[in-house]
């Protein structure tokens, strides 16, 4: 609950499609629940379209739009730039916007390539020295159980790492009918269910293991490689075709990996993984407990002691919505759940704090260019026979 | 997504704790998210300590205070009064809110007394009459797979109904050294498990299956008697003792009942429940289907479809995140998951669009009465041995 | 492993249907598994028809055969009789063959009525003077997960019991063209519901509390009133009409009890509870923990610790298959579940070693006759308008 | 239930460990719960101590005993030989029992390298030849879900494979105090948890497919490198040291695969998966539909058909106890599950009836041989960093 009469951030958002809804909302709730050091204003939507940004901007709540990026970077009302487009813009917005002295959220993946990332990397511990933030938006790191879990392995309640497994399952494109779009295609979305997902699981189990993935054997796999164009083609520039495009990314990604500290890690990103939803699971096991999440019960948090005698041990299902878990003090009472949208709120809450204490905000750019490191290795060895392949630090 | 040039609702509210908050945030989301025809106002929050309520109103969004409720009633700018107070000011508030011609959202139950309840009926079905709306805030018919499970039956998916078993399980009194509050009052709340949560389960055990109940026999029960008054025990009027206050409502209540349709109905409301935290647990059997909820995982509804052959029959887990799925194409692709206060976004949806229809909501405050009535049966079957007794129609 | 060194205990099986079958896979398996004083032998086995009873046994595994029950129990070669007949045979058969001093296990419930079970009990405890032991047969006390229910509570790590609820849901007869059956009929059966499986979730949790029922409030209910005869109509004597029969016994019975040391409970059986095959589902919430069972996982008892921080609690998935587990110990490694025949074998084990070792083995017939006191008290009550109806001690 | 008239299957079986006493169960039981064709006799248990094996016959209920495993192989009443002993002595064994024109039944991995795997299914082809049938014991394939899985497969009910993921997760050695045993000796057991566990879901997943895998990228770990000799170290032959021993096989297994139509395989066993006791768990995505297993739940199958309109389409938890379902029908009504011996007597039926069939059964030396390779490619895949490994056929 933020009082009215604290310090304004005014924030730009670049993008208005799905993610730019839920940033939309997180920055407009965030301070109806928490109580933070700056009252953020929604200052400037940008998109391309001057018709279509002006409606977004009217139904998510924003003061005035812009249809040219670089204006939200030039604008002295806007403390904050928010990157929500596809992958291929960020680096550019991001690095211009850390210039200007702009704070910055961008989207994951930091960025299409290694490259890029690294270019995005610099500009953050450049723009860091000068007090200007930046971080990336790995949200579901900030999902309550999430939380929990990265606490439990921290207090040692899983002992030495030994196991990680990790899967991201959707199933929006199993049909082979399902329409070409940006996210299908090299050129805008660098990758397909890899970028997307993969780096989601990538992220979330270095950040609960506190660990880092050191080197992966992977294969990637398009399954359908010819697609429908969707009604209104036109929108999609450089797809041709006499009614189909191509499919220029990976339909599933699925790779070994090993963690710094040595725990084996089996992963896979998946967009044919018919009737799984969001199915982000990740399962831990140690030398002295387990952990198990999955997205598609995301108040729960599955804990196994292994310190409990064998008579009454068992994994226990923690409903994740108690005053002492991450987050949910905010909130309401224990077993009144929370959703997907929440962590974007918590994001906004964690980057405001942040700012306000004059501290970097995790996850960082640098930590995103890391992330992008795993998937560069992960492309590789899918590349060269599955090869193990090293991932630099 | 309501555009910014529709006409406005101006919304009073009446009471700033749980539920206040939980409106406040329905009543600031709404139009962010679906087309509205009225455009909620957040014009006045009502609270009787001029200091909290100012402080509240900043937090929550609200444009003005007022600290007399009836202040609210009378203000032009107001269209709607929503009622968010203890049960025992509903039937004043509610009633003077009707009359003075303003639309009312009041919370469940409706009343403290099957007395005022009627009196509350009686003046909603005059203001209708006006075309003055009145809704009781039973909120999680809201939730998507309550919708569902009411469509399923009504599709007749589930044949004749059978059985019905419903508990709303919790915990938080269950140590006896939790303190007194003015839930445990009967003044001020009317009855304990039952009213507060047992309703919920009675309204929608009717709801889903568009049945009511005609009888039912109960016992009641308060397992602890005497509590620790609260650290600030002054703001507990009419609670005396040295240090301890006396329970005087029911910790948990059990019934069974009958529906119009012949089914029977298990019911159990308890706050006793150790480890379920909001375990509104539905199970319904009919002649072709059967289906079960469980709040502490919201976003799932099962159903066993008895028309399948019985080598691939079983209870499916139906994620109900599917544009299909009642509310739910507003919000975020599948599997990314709703929480609790999207019920009550999605009752102040249906709330302003039978405003703008000129169609009476529901459930209406003749539902609450009926409602009522049944608890009072209980009551009144607990305190006659669990006799069975009758529900007026 | 018994040793073949190990005495006899001449073995005479009554019925060989459903139960008859499970007996003597019980019979037959013990020896092999678990390290018993007697070493049973499957002597003989007793049906009204010669030629069926003759292949039974060869199938079975007894060694012969008789058609009246009576010449079992004259048989010197027969230490223990037992008695898997519908429940309108039990007292005679089982009061004879106590007389002659054979022990006898009898398949619940142990009557028909209060008076054959009185009279049943009576002639056990006459019998156990002189040595001759008796056991009612609710094997599903022998579920690992049940034994190990009723530790925990024992333990105290429930602290004291608030509410039980318990439930058998069963869907065989949910179809009204599910044929009549002697299960159907009063004469035969006793009761419906109630009897056959209503009786076993009255002992489990009445054996797990370690407490009895005082007192219950009840609703029957036959959905079906008449149903096709089966294609062998003959065998069901005293069924008529042309075609049909009819059903005079309950379909499900729902009710209300409670507990000597003051815990509420709920119960539910029922033969109409669609996609439910054999659902025991059994939940006790005490001050300091609850427990969750459900057959249809059997392998599982799920265990909340109350003690436990906040941060850490939920309903842990205990696998009832650890050597430290009851029973467990003599079959396979953790993880390895067992099935339902399995609870047969052990209540074979703890008979054989309470007859071996001079001690009465649970549970009783006295334990019987309290069961047939609550299901009486049942009917009454649910013939008398659901009135609160004591059960006498 | 086999006639006592039927001939006889005079079975020798070799070894009284943890195999043995699960095959002695089938051998028992399988008669008396399905019509076999041929009678099977417990002639004779070879074992090399000739006082623990005659102790172990008493027990498990066969008739005489040996203590040189060649003369099982050539007594005349032996007409089948169940092999039951570590797998460096599975091929000399088996062989010489074909060569001797005895049926073999033989416990998986079939052998410890492919070069034994290939001599034994040379043999076994020969003896097929003439009339002399094997089988490789992966009993869980006899797992009702199991079959039904395969069975919904073989419907098309999947449509194209694209997914499959395995896992077998125990945590018996988790504990780096676990001590020294056969099953950690290369020499002795030919791996570690690849051969022991990670064997099955090889099988499981190409039986439920019915395809096989092509290809493959491996690790190998061995977690716990020196545990402490067993109290009876003498036993281990081969062990030295001061009281530890060196664990020579790998504690998990994790690798990527690509079956024959193309769909992606992720396998992990291990024996470090903390508070996993037997998680054998399966999951299969295909265009039409997708299906879950874990046999920590066996009598469960989840089928989530893709047909189905989104509004109601959900993963339905199939309880495969119907008499519909593989196997069912022989044992106890709807919901009164089987355990994990079950696997093991619906063995001996198929077996049986192959042999009294003159059939080849399944899986067959060949199919053992298979499961081989893949293993060896595993293992060259590790050893040359991961790179992809074609499996020959």
């Amino acid at each position: 609950m933020t009082s009215p009469d604290r310090p304004t951030l005014g924030v730009g958002l670049i993008g208005h499609a799905f993610m730019g809804a839920a940033h939309s909302q997180a920055w407009r709730t965030a301070p109806h629940f928490f109580d933070l050091p700056l009252r953020p204003e929604l200052t400037v939507l940008a998109g391309r379209d001057a018709a279509r940004v002006a409606a977004a901007a009217g139904t998510l709540g924003w003061s005035s739009t812009e249809t040219d990026w670089r204006r939200v970077v030039e604008r002295d009302d806007v403390d904050l730039v928010d990157v929500c487009t596809p992958g291929d813009t960020h680096a550019e917005i991001a690095v211009a916007a850390l210039e200007a002295g702009k704070h910055v959220l961008c989207e994951k993946p930091l960025a299409n390539s290694v490259a890029e990332a690294e270019a995005m990397a610099e500009a953050a511990a450049k723009a860091a020295a000068r007090g200007v933030r930046s971080m990336v938006g790995f949200t579901y790191r900030r999902v309550p159980a999430i939380g929990l879990a990265r606490k439990l392995v921290a207090d040692g309640r899983l002992g030495e790492i030994r196991h990680v497994r990790a899967q991201y399952l959707q199933d929006w494109i199993a049909d082979p009918a399902a329409p070409m779009s940006w996210r299908l295609e090299k050129d805008r979305a660098g990758s397909g269910a890899l970028g997307d997902i993969g780096a989601h699981i990538v992220d979330l189990t270095q950040y609960v293991t506190g660990q880092q993935l050191t080197g992966v054997s992977a294969v990637l796999e398009t399954f359908v490689r010819e697609r429908p164009l969707p009604a209104s083609a036109g929108s999609l520039t450089g797809v041709g075709g006499e009614g189909t495009g191509t499919v220029t990314v990976d339909d599933a990604a699925v790779f070994l990996g090993r963690f710094t500290g040595g725990a084996l890690g089996v992963f896979e990103a998946t967009r044919f993984a018919l009737g799984r939803k969001n199915g982000i699971r990740i399962e831990i096991n140690g030398s002295a407990g387990s952990l198990a999440f999955d997205f598609e019960d995301m108040n729960v948090l599955e804990f196994f002691d292994g310190t409990e005698p064998a008579e009454t041990a068992g994994f226990r299902r923690i409903l994740v919505t108690e005053p002492e878990h991450p987050y949910v003090a905010a909130w309401w009472p224990a077993g009144h759940g929370l959703g997907y949208e929440h962590g974007f709120t918590h994001q906004v809450v964690d980057l405001v704090r942040a700012i306000a204490g004059d501290e970097d905000p995790a996850p960082s750019f640098a930590d995103g260019l890391q992330v992008q490191r795993v998937l560069d290795a992960v492309e590789r060895s899918a590349a060269d026979r599955s090869t193990w392949t090293e991932i630099p630090s």
